[in-house]
């Protein structure tokens, strides 16, 4: 059997075929023109998208078992409703599998992006069959996804559950866009990043990188030894540790995935917040919890929505 | 049905005959005096009060089909093995639940007792029948539970999940005795309030309380008004805020449950903890999450013992 995975981000639609097995095929990738209003989003974008792939799987003689869409958004999953995602302006409060539903002549599954990674990586990633899983995707800010007993996904009792970035590690810390402050997303993203070499430049630090430095740039400095970049990674990635130690002792993970933009920097990263996560956590996790970079890079959220429509990741306990 | 549940503590071992409606008989309550060692607790203590309720119930003709077991110490659950209980010197690592189906006639079962305690507020307590039911047991320690799909105590991937106490809130905080810095129980546990007015103190702060006041004596102060004892509680109660609000962001609980000596603060701990909680969680369980004070006061944790021996708290997946 085949499905379609589809991941809306505020940026890019990317969607695959997918089968049961993770064999891809019609990987497509478009951009996602958000500022142009929720309409035109669903009218111009996503809709032909997956009506493209459906009339290409059934010219190519692929029988479709359903569509799943991973949404950057806030969602309750269980209606399928998305609430103010930050990323896709105007969209407000939208019963995003409703109208989905009306208009695809499949079954249609939506849940947010992160917990549709976690699920990619629990199954075809960094993290296959094991369970408890946590997932953080280390971006602009930070998400999170928990998977259990045989790829469920932990949506908590309202829907909202496994908001790993908003764990606080240093309660006076930086004013998070969430209201609350000292969040893991402040501390250890990679506008974190960002902004933490943006006030060593401003108080004079000499350093290889220009002003405004992105993640990725202040990676490659590092590489090449800029000491303020390495000292910048190693401070965020102590300020990651912290957060996975915190994340272990409660959950008691077999593994925690990093994934996201700035999990790209690789070793750079997980060196300092693999230390500091073993001298922070307690002595079963020290020995036994595992802290492993995401297989599945940009594919993660198509792939863990493909899952969903394959039928995992829902809880089995009734609502 | 009639189990019998025991909570075996550093101080006192407790035990009582429940049946499944959580109706309590013979209750019982004997120093541990643990400083004698673990033969003398075993063979002196636990297994005669143990053997002398189930000659109670045989002369009063109430069937019995188990007993569990609570034990204060961390524990691979599904070996019924435990590991250095901080309070029971000189036990090392023991296979208590082997040790205990040698020498008694009935199934039995063990697990940590701050799980238990979880479990035995949300059948027979404050959180009746709601879950994700995340439970901090506030004491010397700050001890966790977490109860998901109808009664299954979360225990991780190698037993030692639901360690609340030691997420991390100021991650250059004061140092926890397991080795990290600025857990949840150094901020918001008795000793944590204790060590705020000592220091308090020293500093020449006017008080009501006398040198070495304990938690009890500082929730008197407070409520005959002292200054000092009233800051302590809002300091404490803060604290304890910020670390579920961060819980709550993890696992969107439908309930946060309370217990343990510093609960017994009543409202002193409870306002500034919700209001803080309420100040810093993300907006739908700032709406619908819920906090409250444990019922079943020191008898929780031979409540859910006995629940356990009744069938409920294991996990449904196998291992």
């Amino acid at each position: 059997m085949w499905v379609i995975g589809v991941d809306l981000g505020g940026t890019a639609i990317k969607a695959a075929i997918v089968n049961e097995w993770g064999g891809r095929e019609e990987i497509r990738e478009i951009p996602t023109q958000a500022h142009l209003g929720r309409d035109h989003v669903l009218e111009n974008r996503l809709l032909p998208l997956i009506e493209g792939l459906i009339k290409t799987a059934e010219k190519r003689g692929m029988a479709l078992g359903g569509v799943g869409v991973a949404v950057a958004s806030p969602l309750d999953p269980w209606k399928g409703v998305v609430y103010y995602p930050p990323n896709l302006p105007g969209w407000g409060v939208f019963p995003l599998l409703a109208f989905l539903k009306k208009r695809i002549s499949l079954p249609v599954y939506v849940d947010n992006d992160a917990n549709l990674f976690a699920l990619g990586e629990w199954r075809w990633g960094a993290g296959e069959g094991e369970t408890p899983l946590l997932c953080l995707t280390l971006g602009t800010g930070v998400g999170g996804g928990i998977v259990y007993q045989g790829g469920t996904i932990w949506h908590g009792a309202h829907g909202v559950g496994g908001e790993l970035g908003h764990i606080t590690i240093d309660m006076e810390g930086p004013l998070c866009r969430c209201g609350n402050k000292g969040c893991l997303e402040t501390l250890a993203s990679a506008s974190a990043l960002e902004r933490w070499v943006r006030e060593a430049q401003e108080r004079g630090r000499p350093t290889l990188l220009a002003p405004g430095a992105k993640a990725k740039e202040i990676a490659q400095a590092a590489r090449q030894g800029d000491s303020l970049a390495l000292e910048a990674f190693q401070w965020v990635g102590r300020n990651l540790g912290v957060g996975m130690a915190a994340l272990a002792n409660a959950f008691d993970p077999q593994v925690i995935v990093l994934g996201g933009g700035l999990s790209k920097a690789g070793m750079l990263l997980l060196s300092p917040a693999v230390s500091e996560f073993k001298r922070r956590v307690l002595p079963l996790q020290r020995e036994r919890g595992e802290v492993r970079l995401a297989l599945l890079g940009n594919m993660g959220g198509v792939l863990g929505a493909a899952l969903l429509a394959l039928g995992l990741g829902v809880e089995n306990q009734e609502r």
